[in-house]
Parts: structure tokens; C-alpha cells; sequence
């Protein structure tokens, strides 16, 4: 897809002097999206094919790098002498972050530096430009700062940490704005980064740069950095965020809304944005250890990000509403592609979520299929979760010391129950995890189990798309009823009698095996609707009792394109 | 406050070459729709202090008007020079538009003919610009369209209806638009004004154009331009508007949204888009003699344009959301102030709109205390019409022939009734109207009675806001529930009993004596919502039965500012 978008070309064109450019301005960051996937790619295992294709992207690269390090084909290309012209929109400090992370996935992965030699030179043209005695300026996508801070991991140059302090710093001064509908807010340069106390603005922009402030505190212990990143986030669990865990309600800027503006049918929901928020919420676990972070990962996970792909893995949603008349499909590619290749890279990378470990031990905060080593500890991981509730840890290796295994307990789940080679051991849950002390033998079985019960949900009676309706939920899985699953021809309205039982029934044949839910309502035509409004006493409250059959959230449009909903409207 | 807010000066600096400019460059319309009004006032009735108004600012544009006919104090004054470089958003042609409704008002209610020499000389300016044969541009702002119609009517100078024709023909071929968010859907030039077969983009400038295009229709007989306005009505009415006849629900370009897309409490739904949708509605009415129009201008009238102005008519609202948590107030004026003059405009010559004449006899289209004249014919109009069910009609004079009295009847009155000098008279509708032919004698009376029972109203299943919820009317008005009239402080959620009675109860002492309505329901206190979601299982029944009182939706936010609702969740 990058070789027929024109991404590689337009690379190619900036080493050969080519004026051909295609794409809007950020078509490099693609490449390094896809860069830094194949990195994570092959540090999980070894593939000749893949090695290939990156060296061949890595030469492209290369070549395309002018002798000062400066890298960027859209302004060496399209509008060469124009470099650092047009800071609000010409995205080449975000393309250098993705450059910069690409590098980093390399090393770490694979031990193959030479992405990050390119990488550290086009930072080092940026610390020649930017600076508090230089020019003073911030990008009008972040994304830089929390790449120049994985960077600094990696060198420990202190350069690269004063220019992410540095974009952090001068933040919120009106830098950035200007036309019509862009203001300063747009741009999260409305108010100073440490003083900020609602997330506002376009949501990817938002998420990136708190990911890049979580970073900084991580870094630097500044505790006013980790204040206003929590305040922020506390304003976007509890005023504007979908129940999928999607964010950014508005297709105006891509932006938040007003709290509680969170329409169904015309919800924005960028995948990129509920990436951004993965992102910046692995930040806060990191830097508090608080599980509340966690669950916020796994369930935008499942839900928002999960979405935005098909169940094949080559279709992709750049919106991800939570209802639809039947008019939405997955694409395969977008002239504004950053979310597949967003995806790719988190896909790939998705194993290093999964847990941490330190001297107390190894805490687990993703459940799933996998090997967790921490030094000379090994852990089996055998699940067939989040379908089924129970996670089955085999110590593989271990010192024979006591240390600890930590384990996520998710806010959704009432009644968790853990056994140790069998027995049922007592715990408390803090700061969302239950810990487990132990002097460990090679062999031990934990059995971690969380309940799912099938569960209504209710919005705050604000949320004007939930009112009167409920979304059905089970585990970290927000669950749609699409109408194909319907009885029907797709021409009624499907509620929900929330008296009735909803139990979990596991498909084989649909949807690659799914667990479903099935409960009971009421269907009716929609036929006498000819317009907006009628007379409740006209309205016919005929209603025929149906079986209401709901399929994950994530899976939906993945047959024939029809009518979906998330929130369910209940009646007795 | 055209004095204070610069709009005078800008015109005074225009005559003596200053150069200070205040506000937007569309300044001088608001100066001309008082023009307007005050034209109509004083033929309502003579009133010196306002003839010495209207002669001072009369001198004023006269002096601002350049010796060519040129008259825009943007450009003379801030950018000298730049006439007619800038047709998308320099309003020029806009404000000649209003120049011109001026003098036709002056014109036809007083004979006052000085503003329209002005105003012929201000479009024999334009014509020189614009034209098949010269410069091929159209008005971002629709306007001119109407008013050149209206002064044709006057001159019957077929250049003026050219000009007009020439503006529609051109549109709908992409001379406009640019800009990220400024496509040419905004302005309604997406597809030729003949083709188009919905309403979309700005909702003034949408409405103003539909305006334009009726009124060449009434001049030209062109049925296509007819066909094109009643398509797009027909999307309005059934996919865009809201309940209150409110339309334009996006907040971003101030536009119409998809289908459907009607949220309550972050409605746009601006003033002028409703008075908009007024003068288009008459023009159809005009064309046809439908009464389906009629009902629209009857119920945009009472509920989306009243809204705008407070009960004491000093303070405005630019938006008129159909929900609110409290925050909302109108101003006494605004920046861009195009709404408060506009309903000053209107309601000055509301009369005008009450009834139409031809030669079979009178129609009566609204009902209101009034005074129809129609040649020999003059009948007293006496009730107190929407809070009462019945209107009278007093033959004042009449020649001794028969001749038809055709009285609207709207859409929501099931069981209209007609007497004559007491007796009942049957009679068929026909497109909406009753019609009594009869020998007329002076002193007959007429009294037709429209039941007025309290009703429940739902919407379509995909309006998201109004899921599960009924809002209450009476007659032609829309209700409201304002958190001041419930019991308790304001912190709760009401509901409705659907089955419930509902019945009106005239309240002298409030909002300056009104039919509030009075049923029962619920309320539920908020407090327990922390956050956006809770487990259903978790979220407390527990409710308390109370008594719902609803307000005339227009007189909402007239007393402290606090929670209203049009739509009202209803249960059992």
C-alpha cells in the first residue's frame, strides 16, 4: 500500500531530486509507522522476507536524508526552501518523532541500529533550529516529544530531553491557531501544558501530547507534569469518552466535544485517537501502578481500537460511530492513512503491554495467550480470554526466592478468585491489583478466574444518544446488535426487554467463533415513519417479542453493511 | 446599539474618508434591517421620533454612497481598493441585498422613495460588475437573489430580474468554496440550484437562497426552480429540521447536518435559519397556496423564532438548543449581530403575512388580533390565538357580492369547526383551507374554532435525542420543562407518565401570564452519577412521583438560568 500510495516514491523522489509528490505533507510518517512495526515484527521472530523489505525501506530512507539530516520529502520535494515555514501544519517535527520511534522499535527489537543513526541526525538538525536561544516555536502535531524521550532512553543526551522540555514548555502560549476554525484549543496551545484541566481539542494531537508529558514526568519526577496529565484525564473518562472507550466525538477538527457530547450515529471516534489514548494511558500505569490504567487499556482496546480493523486484517475504519443505518464499510486504505498503520505498529508491539517486572517481581496487566519473562523468572500464560474467564499462569522458571506475582483485576469484575497449584488464596485488591507473595517452584499453576456476567449498562442521563437504553457488556467486551442477527429483513427497530435473561452463547460458525449474547425484546416497523415527527397517539405500539442476538462490538460490519447499534433502548 | 457598536460610524467614516472600521465586514446590513423595521413601523402607524431616526440615518447612507453608486463601508473604509475581490465572504452583493429590502419597505409602507434612488443606484453598480457578459461570480451570501425580485417589482427594470436569474443560474458549478472547511456544499453551490435534491450546507445562506428562487419562480413561472425549492423543502421538513422548526443543527459552519442528525442540547438551530425558513415558507405559500407552508411559518414562528428574543424583547439568542443544563442566556447584542435586527424586521411586518387577497376574496394564513383590508373588504379580527382555541371575524365593511373567506387550518387540529352568525357551516379542507362563500353583510361574524387538546409528539426512531421521549404541544406551540417550575432544586432528571393526564392551566402570574401545561412523572436525583457509566444492576430505581409543569418552549430561559428540555424521557 506504501509503494502504490506514493509514500516510498515520494522518498525515492527526495533522494533523486524528483519534484513528483503525492499525498498530503505527513506521507513519510506512514512509512515509519510501518518501519517501526516490522521492527517489533521481527524482534518476535526472525523473517527473511520482512528483513528484506525493511532493508529495502531503510536504503530509501537513507538516501532521502539530506547532508545537514534534515528528512522530509514533502518539503524537500514539493516545496523545497520551504523547511520550517509552516510549524501549525507541515507535521515535520511529527514525522521526525515517527521516524525516532521506528528507530527505537529497530534497536530494542532487533539490535539494528541503523535506522537510529538516521533518526539522531535529523533530531540534531531539529536542535539546531528549535530552541530557548533559537527560534521559539511547538509542533502543531505532537508527537515529537514523547520520541524525543524514548530517544534519550537510548543515547542519554541531554539534548534530547531539553527539546522535549522545551516543546512541553512553550505549549499553551497561542503559538499555534490562526484560521477560522483552528483555534489555540485545536492545537492544546490554549492554556500551559501544567496547567491545563479539561482535554480539549483534536484528540489524537491531545493523547500524543499527554503521552509526551506522561513521558517527561517519567523522566524528569516533575510532579505537575503527572497533576495536570491526570486531571486531563479524569475530564475524558468522566465527560468524553464513548463506552467503547473511543474518544474525539466530533468529525469538525476531529476534536473532543462538549462533556457529554457523545452522539451515537455521528461519532468521530478516530482509531488513531484510541491508540493515542493506549498510549498515554500505559504512561500513567508506568508512572502511578495504578490499575485503573490498565483496564482503560484493555478496554479500549478490545473495543475502540479493535474496531477499526477487519476480522481478515485488511480493512480499516478510520470512524468508529456507535451506531450506523447501515451505510459504513471498511476501507483498505485512506489518502489520510494513518490509521492502519497505527494499528500495525500496536499490533506488533502489543506483546510488550502485556506486563513489567521488577525487583518485587512481574505484574501482569494484559491477559492473553503468552511468555512473560522477567530475569531469571519464566511464565506460561494459557487463556483463551477475554472469551473465556480464566488465565492460567505455569511458573516455567523461577530463583528460589519469594517475590511477587501481581495481577490486574479488572474494575468491571466483582468476584475474582485466584488458587495457587489449587488451593484458593486470599488477597486484597490495591490500586487494582491483587498480589500474590510466594516462594515459587518451576511448575507452580496460578489460576486467575474473573467472572463475566452478561451486564446492561446505563449512560449518564446527559449522554442525549444512551438515554432510556442500555449497551450490553460482558468481560472487557462492549457488545452491538447488528440487524443480520436480527429476525427480520433490517426494516425494524429492535429494543431490549431489560427484565429478560441475557446469556452468553458460544458460535462456532460465526464471525471466525465468537461468544455471543442473546436476550429478548420487542421488534417494530419502521415503515409508517415517513417523517421527523407524529402524534404519540398515532404512533401504532404493535410490537412483535423477538430473540435479540449481539455480536462484540469490534466484529461488527464484518458481513453484508446494515444497521448497527451499541445502545439498545429498553422497555418492559 | 448600531450607535454604540460602530455600525454608524463605519458608514459616517465612509463619507468623510476615515479610516477606523469596527466589527465584521457585514456591518452595514444590520443598519439596513433596522431601516427595514422602521419602514414598517411607520406604516403601522406615524411616529415623529422614529421618522427623525430614520431621516438621520438616512443621510448617513446617503452621504457613506460613493458618486458611482458604490456603497459598502468595509470596503471603502478598511480596505480601500479591494472592491469585489473577495465574492465567497465579502458580503457586498449581501449588503445591497438588505439595502434594497430597506427601501422596498420604506417604499411601500410610507412612500418614502429617498432610500430606494439610493439602493437602484447601489445595484446599477453591480450590474456594470456582474453579468453573462461580464464578470461570471455569485454572492457567498445569498440575499441579493430576493431583493433584486423585490426591487423589479418596484422598477419592472427587466435588468434587476436578470441580475437576480443571472445569480441563480450561475450557482451550483463550484465558484465557490475553498479553504479546508468551506466547501462548496456550504454555500450551495455544490449542484445547480435547478438539480439540487437536498438542503445542505450554511442554513441562512440556504434559506435565503431557496427565498431567491421561489420569488423568480413567482416572476418567471419556471416550474424547474418551483420543483427544485419544494424537493428541498421536502428533505428539510423530513430529515432536518427540528421539532420546534428550528433547522441548521451543526454548530460547525453553522450548517444542516446529515438526516436525523438533531441533537438537543448542542442544537445550533440559529435564529436567522429560522426566520430563513419564514420568508421561504411564505414565498411557497404565495406559490402554490398550500397550507402546509403556512403551518411551517405558523409553527417556526411560534417556537424558533420567538425563542430568539426574550419576553421583555431586549435580549437574544443567536442559538436555540432544545435542552440545556443551565448555561445558557441571551445577549443584548453580539458581534456578528444578524439576529437581533432580523427579528426586529420581522416582527414589524408580521402583519403583512397574516392574510393575502385576490379576487374570489381573502385568505387568512395566521390568526392574531389584526385588521384585514382587502379593496371594500375589511374584516376585524379579535382573539387571543395560540392560548385559545377560537378566532373571530367581524365583517367591518364588504360590497354586496360573494366572495370566499379561506381560513387556514393546520395539520394538528383534528376537529376544526366554522360558524356563521352562529350557525355551523360544513365544509371540506382543501390543501389546508376552509373555505365559507357567502352574500356577506356587514356585521356578519365568522368564528372558527381550532380544538387545541394537549398532545404528545415522538420522533423518528433515529433521532438520537429524542429516543424514548415525548415532548408535549398544545395548538402551534412547542413545551418545555424548565428545572425552576419542577419540584425540588434543580438537581434531578424528570420524566414523563405517558399515561398520565396532561392538562393546560392558565397561569396569570407568570412569563406575563401564560398556558402552562400540568401532568405527572418522575424525578430522580443526579447525584449518584460520578461518571458517564454505571452497571445498570447498580443504578438506583428509586424515584419520586411528581408533577411535571411545562412552559411555552419560546419563553424558556426568561426567568434565572437553569435545566430545560423539550424532549422528556417517558415511562410507566
Amino acid at each position: 500500500m506504501l509503494d502504490e500510495a506514493g509514500n516510498l516514491d515520494n522518498l525515492r523522489n527526495a533522494a533523486s531530486g524528483g519534484t513528483a509528490f503525492r499525498g498530503p505533507m505527513f506521507m513519510d510518517s506512514d512509512v515509519y509507522k510501518w518501519l517501526e512495526a516490522a521492527g517489533w515484527e521481527l524482534g518476535r521472530s526472525p523473517d527473511p522476507k520482512l528483513s528484506g523489505l525493511v532493508d529495502g525501506v531503510l536504503a530509501i530512507v537513507a538516501a532521502a536524508q539530506t547532508d545537514d539530516g534534515y528528512l522530509n520529502s514533502y518539503f524537500q520535494v514539493a516545496e523545497p526552501g520551504k523547511r520550517w515555514t509552516d510549524i501549525p501544519q507541515g507535521h515535520e517535527l511529527y514525522c521526525i518523532g515517527h521516524l525516532v520511534q521506528a528507530a527505537v522499535a529497530l534497536s530494542r527489537a532487533t539490535g539494528d541500529e541503523r535506522l537510529m543513526r538516521i533518526a539522531e541526525r535529523a533530531v540534531q538538525n531539529a536542535e539546531l533550529v528549535f530552541g530557548d536561544d533559537r527560534r521559539i516555536d511547538v509542533p502543531g502535531h505532537p508527537e515529537i516529544e514523547s520520541a524525543l524521550i524514548e530517544v534519550y532512553r537510548h543515547t542519554r543526551d541531554a539534548a534530547d530531553l531539553k527539546l522535549a522540555a522545551f516543546f512541553l514548555d512553550h505549549r499553551g502560549f497561542g503559538l499555534l491557531g490562526g484560521g477560522r476554525f483552528r483555534d489555540p484549543a485545536y492545537y492544546q496551545d490554549r492554556v500551559p501544558v501544567r496547567e491545563a484541566t479539561v482535554i480539549e481539542g483534536h484528540a489524537v494531537r491531545a493523547t500524543y501530547l499527554m503521552t509526551g508529558v506522561v513521558d517527561a514526568f517519567l523522566e524528569t519526577g516533575e510532579e505537575a507534569l503527572l497533576a495536570a496529565a491526570e486531571r486531563q484525564w479524569r475530564d475524558m473518562v468522566d465527560h468524553k469518552q464513548y463506552l467503547t472507550g473511543a474518544i474525539g466525538s466530533r468529525h469538525f477538527s476531529e476534536s473532543f466535544g462538549e462533556p457529554y457530547e457523545l452522539p451515537s450515529a455521528t461519532a468521530y471516534a478516530e482509531t488513531c485517537a484510541a491508540i493515542g489514548s493506549f498510549f498515554w494511558n500505559w504512561r500513567l500505569l508506568l508512572a502511578t501502578g495504578e490499575g485503573k490504567y490498565g483496564d482503560e487499556m484493555e478496554w479500549t482496546l478490545y473495543n475502540a481500537i479493535l474496531s477499526g480493523i477487519s476480522l481478515d486484517g485488511t480493512h480499516f475504519f478510520y470512524e468508529n460511530p456507535l451506531s450506523s443505518r447501515g451505510d459504513r464499510v471498511r476501507n483498505e486504505w485512506y489518502t489520510v492513512a494513518c490509521c492502519p498503520p497505527n494499528i500495525m505498529r500496536l499490533m506488533a508491539s502489543l506483546g510488550h503491554y502485556f506486563a513489567t517486572g521488577d525487583a518485587h517481581g512481574v505484574q501482569v496487566h494484559q491477559y492473553g495467550q503468552s511468555t512473560l519473562i522477567h530475569g531469571p523468572i519464566e511464565l506460561a500464560v494459557r487463556t483463551m480470554y477475554p472469551w473465556d474467564e480464566t488465565v492460567r499462569f505455569e511458573v516455567r522458571a523461577t530463583p528460589e526466592t519469594v517475590w511477587e506475582l501481581a495481577l490486574r483485576i479488572p474494575t468491571w469484575c466483582e468476584y475474582a478468585a485466584i488458587t495457587v497449584n489449587g488451593a484458593t488464596v486470599e488477597f486484597e485488591v490495591k490500586d487494582g491489583y491483587a498480589t500474590v507473595e510466594w516462594l515459587w517452584s518451576a511448575g507452580d499453576i496460578v489460576e486467575l478466574r474473573l467472572p463475566m456476567p452478561v451486564q446492561l449498562v446505563s449512560a449518564h442521563p446527559f449522554v442525549e444518544s444512551a438515554r432510556a437504553s442500555a449497551a450490553i457488556v460482558r468481560g472487557p467486551l462492549v457488545y452491538c446488535i447488528e440487524a443480520c442477527d436480527q429476525p427480520g429483513d433490517g426494516s425494524s427497530t429492535t429494543t431490549l426487554d431489560a427484565d429478560a435473561p441475557l446469556r452468553p452463547v458460544w458460535r462456532d460458525d460465526l464471525l471466525g467463533a465468537v461468544m455471543t449474547i442473546v436476550g429478548s425484546g420487542y421488534s417494530r416497523p419502521l415503515a409508517g415513519w415517513d417523517g421527523l415527527y407524529r402524534r404519540r397517539a398515532d404512533v401504532s405500539d404493535a410490537r412483535d417479542r423477538i430473540e435479540v442476538t449481539a455480536v462484540p462490538y469490534f466484529l461488527w460490519a464484518n458481513r453484508e453493511s446494515g444497521p448497527m447499534a451499541v445502545w439498545i433502548p429498553v422497555e418492559r
